[in-house]
């Protein structure tokens, strides 16, 4: 339980309907700031605004999955006005204040230092990223099927990097009938595909890979699928690209050459909000338990 | 080859650009109605009308896959103006003069008895019905995927029937990671369902099957989700029901319920134009193979 917690949810999406439901089910004392369009009701949950709130009282911090812009605005599909949080308002905050986010930026590193707290980046936990690829995976699944006139059965299928990821993407279009080429540099990533009765790949081999490829989907953070590579594609192949923003391919180059290139990151969240929102709400829970325990420790 | 045989193809979508390269590539002559907008051109292939077209000499006439409407119109996606088949037309053809379509329908069959030819059902084919099967079953994940908001991975899926189309849904639905429940009549077909490690049921059962689904598929081309049973459903289930117009469901009360239902037939031209196009073309060219082998086989 998270009794005598209290927990601001700052700014979300749909996933933030099923944390918000955990939490006050497990009884902490939760307020939300850019909710004013939602109109469920919660037990135990107040609708508030930064000037309302006594920031002093605050345990914990639940931000976005994306964080806080660079602009310090925060996002939230529950909201018609524009929220910001500002490191005055942040300094109000007890020391001891936690700060969840998904994933962090300058911007918000820069504003938790300078106010001396301690932020969690979420999505840099294996645990939420391996529950996050698989409704990343069936968005995968739903871009292909949208964007190509082939069936994913017999298609082939390149999986550029073989991480968390990568091998529930790489998993998922094998078991559909996929013939699945997997591109990875690290030797036991490339055992673990031959393992999964997959086609290992090593990235010097890119340029041969896609030359028959009729999906390519990108998981690694840099620059890989890139003009070169895109160059010895065949003109009705797709790419789907979901390393987080801005992506490893040249879109700019792909729409040049009139491929059509998909920059996907945040697909857990529009393909299926409810799971993804319930797995958010069960790393938080056991988390905002922990910080519940070593503050009560403490106490003693 | 199909050197020698002269094809009018009504109609179409798609999928008919496959079937019309297939048959040009085998050296078939064709003539194409109803292609005015199409800007594709093929070697040995000819936009014609019905007033233009030699009618007398045609050895196959090719339909859409839904045959021709009541009305007598028969669609073409390639046409900006209606096109119509009319046994005065018809009658013009040679006696052996066959007509391949994927379904029928009662006006169909009548200007076709009435002119004395023969129809071949393409869809009544069970290797057709199969090989369509897999684009069928990807355009319900598509479905799913964008009607849902939890992942198909460990969702709760029934599937109503257990042909050949019924297969390869639970099947795909099943290596996806739901929990599949099939529902059968057939004690044969519920050995097989056991066999694949699904849960097998009696249509009996299926007021039990649905209480807890998060998402149903229909292929049975007969009222079996009734006011009754969808009573029984959660509200947020989604009934996908794919069996030929007019469905399976009793979809005025499931509107009334505030349930989703979409009846989808037709799913591979949507979701696969390309590979159904190929394996419409596969068994047509072989068909029309064995009516030239026939002819020629007459001749000596």
């Amino acid at each position: 339980m998270l009794t005598g917690m209290e927990i601001a949810v700052i700014g979300g999406d749909l996933r933030h309907i099923e944390v918000i439901r955990q939490l006050a089910k497990m009884d902490a004392t939760i307020y939300l700031l850019g909710y004013n369009q939602l109109d469920d009701g919660f037990l135990g949950v107040e609708k508030t605004t930064f000037e309302a709130i006594q920031a002093e009282k605050l345990d914990a911090i639940i931000l976005p999955i994306n964080g806080m812009k660079t602009n310090y605005e925060i996002d939230s599909v529950f909201s018609d006005s524009k929220l910001y949080l500002t490191e005055q308002w942040l300094s109000r905050t007890q020391k001891a204040t936690k700060i969840y986010t998904g994933i962090s930026n300058d911007a918000l590193n820069k504003i938790v230092l300078n106010t001396n707290k301690e932020l969690i980046e979420l999505m840099d936990r294996d645990d939420l990223a391996i529950y996050n690829s698989v409704p990343t995976a069936e968005g995968a699944v739903l871009l292909t099927i949208q964007h190509t006139n082939v069936t994913i059965h017999r298609s082939n299928v390149v999986v550029v990097g073989f991480g968390r990821v990568g091998k529930t993407i790489a998993r998922t279009f094998h078991v559909l009938g996929a013939n699945v080429k997997v591109v990875a540099n690290e030797e036991e990533l490339r055992a673990r595909a031959f393992e999964l009765n997959l086609e290992p790949y090593e990235l010097l081999d890119l340029k041969k890979v896609v030359e028959d490829a009729d999906t390519i989907i990108n998981t690694i953070p840099a620059q890989v699928l890139t003009a070169d590579i895109i160059s010895k594609m065949p003109s009705h192949v797709l790419i789907i690209d979901i390393a987080s923003n801005p992506g490893g391919t040249n879109f700019e180059f792909a729409e040049k050459r009139a491929i059509q290139a998909i920059l996907a990151p945040g697909l857990p969240g529009l393909v299926a909000p409810k799971t993804a929102g319930i797995q958010l709400g069960n790393v938080l829970s056991t988390l905002l338990q922990k910080q519940l325990e070593e503050r009560e420790g403490g106490n003693v």
